[in-house]
């Protein structure tokens, strides 16, 4: 019957797309089949070490055959035995024993022990990768905030022109999204622990069995084991599984570190469709396959997509927090083999995609003047409402007087009655508010400096994202890999 | 820089876990790289087909060079072109221009005429396995709901006993969810409609312009090149893009379709842990790597984590539907790239892990019947109720008479202080609800009949399913692979 | 302790905030507290008159007594009730019997024969007033797509300029997503089915019992409860509850409805960032607080808002679709108190919002003119490139070729190198794509046609509007309430 | 036409169902409409006073005028100006200045200067409610968990039996995943920070203009009006709004506070289902309006279905998350009216309820003890592994005899073959575990002795909650209210 799988050992050709097109290597090796297995057998390995260290019986050579074959994985072999027992840590259990012609690993030990501590190592460095690949993000900000802190150029709230500032401080406000969603994920790394080897329902039962009830002893072997994994703590109080809330904190982390990146590119698509700035275009590149004229936004489209997908996964951990029966459940498992790494990955191209645009990008300082020019008198109304204001006329008339005057200039200009924004002429004769045309000029005149504290603002970001590159050193140098 | 990808051109070893582990081969083969690719070769012939046809100046060698090399995949050289151009589509038109050596592919037509007509096929193609398979699911509780039609069980409520069914019913019950959905997805099969080859933005106008503005040829044009896809009708007004509210509408309907199945793997998960049921164990199967003795319901729980999948990725659909700019962006690139396979993946390893648990499920007769005993006089309260009703007593009167014994009795079944369940003696002592001793036992006796219209219920369900069983003859047949 | 319910007899103050300020009358009716006690007794009348009628001993008057104080209302009496039983049917039962001074009602009936049907109710009603208000929708656009059928603009795709379009098409194209999904909506509301009398476990057994086991007698029974609903279908096979995957069914289907809509306010809003079109903006209507001059698009971002808002509700509905344990658990109680009104208020709201906007939008066609003039020479590169394939030149040659004077010009003119887009000077100098001065000339003076298919698509647009106007034919004259 | 809103002025009816029924009236202070409106006048009346003693000429009088009016709150006036403006914030500042006779609030101020910081008033205190709240649930684990910690029980993985473990084991178990989330709302609330007073864009430009660009006295007037807030620390790169993944923050922590208690809940219904423990049942109260026997976990499927609501509440702040267009867009503003109050609700819900649960369940030990009877010999088979390997058997050897004795007898149990569970006679006439059935009686006897390290990872535990409760000292004495 063709629709239905012909046979378990054929290996697919199918590759995981968000590893493939968009994460990095880096990424890749942490969770790529063979990788994971080696993984387990060093955990396994470490288990050994200490279990011999504590006393147990396990002869030393036996410990070297293990070694001797750690890297031997045959991938085909596995799942031929995992197609007999249907339980794929089994499976892997005879593979290494029969690599290795011993039956010591494992001892005391549920699949669990094994399962759960490797894939929160492979958490856990993902999610050293991830603070370092958003805090050189962060840095980028810094630097294109920096070049651009002069720039001014017309603010917009609900897409519409509202008040001067900069492109730097926008950048910088994008920035400082992202700035926050480090600082939580720092946060979630610094609270991070790990299962242990807790036994079947949590209560140590098989090693303290192992050793003749002896607690401390069995403290120390979980001791050395979470040292081999490099996590800071570890949980006290499980059952079979670490709670799986914690899968869910972190892939909401992922989720928020998203946010500001998403923002900015969707701004930078805005700002494209008004030719004010670009991501950039190499040599070579189409942007339509029809319309030879086409320069798209597609990497900031790219990251707005990396988004979505990272809401996905995000709601497949949030489907898995909080429905544990008892000591629990593996209705978790299949969703959990999808969902890290798929997270991970996205989030990793998302970054890639976003350092690259953040390299490529540029402003077109002319076509910024031009929005100026047309939006100027506008942009100072809040100007002239506090220059009013300070004449003595209540901050709710001289709204409505020059709500009456802008609205009519908006609408002559849409209407192309006008070509050129006369909006302060219209105030100049309007007695209500009391300003002299001489006294509107010279704010039209000094509209330059109308970007209020958007200067220090950058500075004090630029610092910030200085500090931050301080704590992870490895930011500064990273360069995101070719994009497709 | 180790953080990053070191080159494009290496494949990557990660493979698609959904394809690779639980999806059928005849789902893959519609998801593969390479049938994608000979299946857009196939539509660009078909247009140039249609085209030469309709009087454009293709000459019959081009094509016939084209069609020899239509199978001539190399993934490797595609990407290189990609990582020049940044545009998929664009590699892929001068691959396989190449090949040919000719450049008659692609006329009048933009990137998305080309994939957005292909993708819907891929999921034309898919909507109809899952509609053969989820018929096959349909069939299969048919089958089982008949086998235990007459199994007398504890029906159960808020998780508490509460009347008597029959297993038959209750499998019935989940079926009936399962033949709504297929219902639902059956009318979305008959409303799914083509984009066709509208062009850049919708207009036709590069087709128009080909044809000398002929409209009615452009029209013949597009009949044929949806004739060639299958599917039944086609769009009139859309942009670059169909709108991906259709995509949402498909993976919503996949979603749907998964709730039934859920809930009877849910079902069966809490029947095993009250030892009623099984969904089967096989020779050489291991329940844990732990503990010998543990017979683990860990295809339903699969079952349960499908469908937690299927909502991330339903979640994905649902962030691009109302999210078109103009007249369309394509922040859903990567988006669809990631959730459309996958979750047409999930739900065929739902249907397939599904299959399989029908296929190997047992019921506990003794286990069961050791249950009813437990909790007969309970079940039987409302009979007592409407008994005491027809005997005049107030409704609500009665209600309280037998709640007061029934709690009663309960807590002493509880903390042991009774070991059987003596209710009915005790309503027979209470004045208050005029019913002799004599007639309780009979109410007790003839208590096995107590289950409503159950049977006829599962009748009518079986006749349901023989029905849809006709309208996708080849879910008859069909039989699950082999499940991991 | 003042951090808990000091009371639970005070009524909050704090109102439905959905209901409140955006949805209609009509659609609180409906789900009003009051209005649905009402229902209740209703839907317990109807048994009771049917019961009656089939056999059973009920006298006449009691009937009488329960209908005449049907209306009488006193949610603060039931509260106390609920307060006590900790069952909120329960108390209204009493509370009903107390009213009436009899016990007769709710026999052989569970509490979800009372209030699965009455939901149901509820929204089988709130189905029918979407489908007239969404389909008044459905006209707006098509009368606004008959204004600007004639209306050419810059077609974006990217938010980049693609090809010439019409604002007509635009909004036809949007129109047509809607129109799919009243379709689907249509079509849910052809399978909806009630639950019907289906008892405790949904075997019908306390029915029965008050029938003498008469299958027939209860069968007719629920056909005339059906009936008294006026839903087209009941369902067979149920446990306590009917399967949550209808609610799914149904608010997945809200959701595609706000698709088209929330689209289209994207759009808009993006057209006013460049003044091309608007929302209205009424006298005395102010745009910001602090700048007189904003105009907003504000009722647009409520449109998009109310569907982030519906994605919301859908993710309830989905959380419990699948989620079912054996006959039914309660565990949906609280989710669907809040989340089936609040999903009808929202949608109901965003039709009220999108009716207003369709009513009072208008475009800038002076600004449009501009537009175009700056980007037409673009616009019209796939003319060109069919001109010079129908010409002999090999396609992809002439890609390359037009793209590279695009690219250029459009550089010099972000640059503000050139202020005129002069692509097709430069295209006439290029001996590679053999188009002489004269006939790119000709190109560029019969742009204004260059809209392809728009106009023929509009009116079929307006033909499928029209057809479904007359499917619901109240939708003609309905007319939206006054926003906030 | 009834369909619509037929007038914006009468007051709906419709109560907030989650503030209605489940929150604390402490909560729903925080939120009412009344309460909010005094919230801003409060604040505005702050930045006046830090205006005036920054210099600005705001007569004192003026001052006392706002605030002898300041709690004269009439929603149905503002609501007539809102009619008119379409604008709620201009519409509530005429209404101040209209009581109080003046025109001097808002001064250099946006309207979300107003709202921004008023609504993070409200999240925070709602934050340190919830603090309150969820740490006297964990100190109520804590003291269930020490009544219960010599309760040995059956542990279930898979929902089957799995080793023995403790009731209270079990409790501290669901605690910790919950301290582990209070802990990340404690470290949220550590990082949250004011918007403060930005401006329309963000750059402060009024406030400078009104101070004549003396940056340090705005940094002042921003000081302290963030000290008026109590919130800890203050935004500097913003543009018209916070971030929104702020918000997302904040929800997806209370969904993660969900967590836990949700497995708890989840896990009681379990065992009630089973008849070991129950979440109580009070006099008066009812489980079923049909079967009178009926005792239902209502509250705790009430605290399952909180945690849905809550997941679809995050879903609507992570659609906010990532989508800022420019400056800022209020395609938010509809949502966050809804969102932000109603996921506070949810939560207090959640906790009134688990609170509620915590102190009224109880366990019934002599179900507990019963059912330990029938598995005990499987919940050791761990135990006899261990005491095999140490013989010297291979680990995977013995595994492979355990479970061919442990699945016989399992099947045997099932189908009532045997009545008692007779694994360990089994074992004992294996000769290839080599263990002698003395030694495996010992193991059995002292089998009560199972639960390896569960007694001290209690302790653990109580030791942790107890530091919590000593940071929130409130917890202590809080006990929730009534719950309907």
């Amino acid at each position: 019957m063709s629709d239905s799988r012909e046979s378990l050992l054929v290996m697919s050709a199918i590759p995981n797309i968000l590893a493939d097109r968009y994460a990095s290597t880096a990424m890749q090796d942490i969770w790529s089949a063979e990788g994971r297995i080696v993984l387990e057998r060093e955990f396994w390995i470490a288990v050994l070490k200490a279990q011999r260290g504590l006393g147990l019986n396990i002869p030393h050579e036996v410990i070297a055959a293990y070694e001797a074959v750690k890297n031997n994985v045959d991938p085909e072999s596995i799942r031929q035995r995992e197609a007999v027992t249907k339980h794929d840590v089994k499976a892997r259990i005879e593979e290494f024993n029969s690599l290795a012609g011993a039956e010591h690993i494992h001892k005391g030990m549920t699949s669990r022990d094994l399962t759960e501590n490797v894939e929160q190592l492979q958490i856990w460095r993902s999610l050293e990768l991830v603070a370092t690949k958003s805090t050189a993000a962060l840095l980028a900000f810094s630097r294109r905030a920096e070049e651009y802190k002069g720039l001014v150029i017309t603010g917009r709230t609900h897409n519409v022109a509202a008040q001067t500032t900069t492109f730097g401080k926008r950048l910088a406000m994008f920035g400082e999204d992202l700035l926050r969603a480090i600082e939580n994920n720092e946060q979630i790394m610094r609270q991070y622990a790990a299962r242990g080897l807790k036994g079947a329902v949590g209560t140590q039962l098989d090693q303290l069995n192992l050793f003749e009830q002896n607690a401390s002893q069995v403290s120390r072997l979980e001791d050395e084991v979470v040292r081999h994994l490099g996590i800071p703590r570890s949980l006290d109080n499980v059952g079979q599984v670490y709670p799986r809330s914690m899968d869910f904190e972190v892939v909401s982390a992922l989720y928020q570190l998203g946010a500001g990146p998403s923002s900015f590119a969707k701004t930078l698509r805005l700002m494209a469709g008004h030719e004010l700035a670009g991501e950039g275009f190499l040599p070579g590149q189409v942007g339509s396959s029809a319309m030879p004229h086409k320069m798209n936004s597609r990497s900031c489209e790219r990251i707005n997509g990396f988004h979505v997908i990272l809401r996905g996964y995000m709601e497949m951990a949030a489907g898995l927090a909080g429905d544990q029966w008892n000591e629990g459940d593996v209705s978790c498992s299949v969703v959990r083999r999808v969902m890290l790494p798929d997270a991970f990955f996205a989030i990793d191209g998302l970054f890639e995609t976003l350092l690259t645009v953040l390299n490529n990008m540029s402003a077109n300082p002319g076509m910024i003047e031009h929005e100026n020019r047309r939006y100027l008198p506008f942009l100072l109304t809040t100007t002239v409402l506090m220059a009013a204001v300070k004449n003595g006329v209540g901050r709710e008339t001289a709204h409505e007087v020059i709500k009456e005057h802008a609205v009519a200039t908006a609408k002559d200009l849409r209407n192309c009655v006008i070509a050129e924004n006369n909006l302060f002429d219209r105030l100049a004769t309007d007695s209500r508010l009391g300003l002299s045309a001489e006294y509107l000029k010279h704010i039209y005149e000094t509209a330059g400096q109308a970007t209020g504290g958007a200067h220090p603002q950058v500075e004090t970001f630029m610092k910030q994202a200085r500090s931050w590159g301080e704590r992870y050193p490895k930011a500064k140098d990273l360069q995101p890999g070719k994009i497709l």
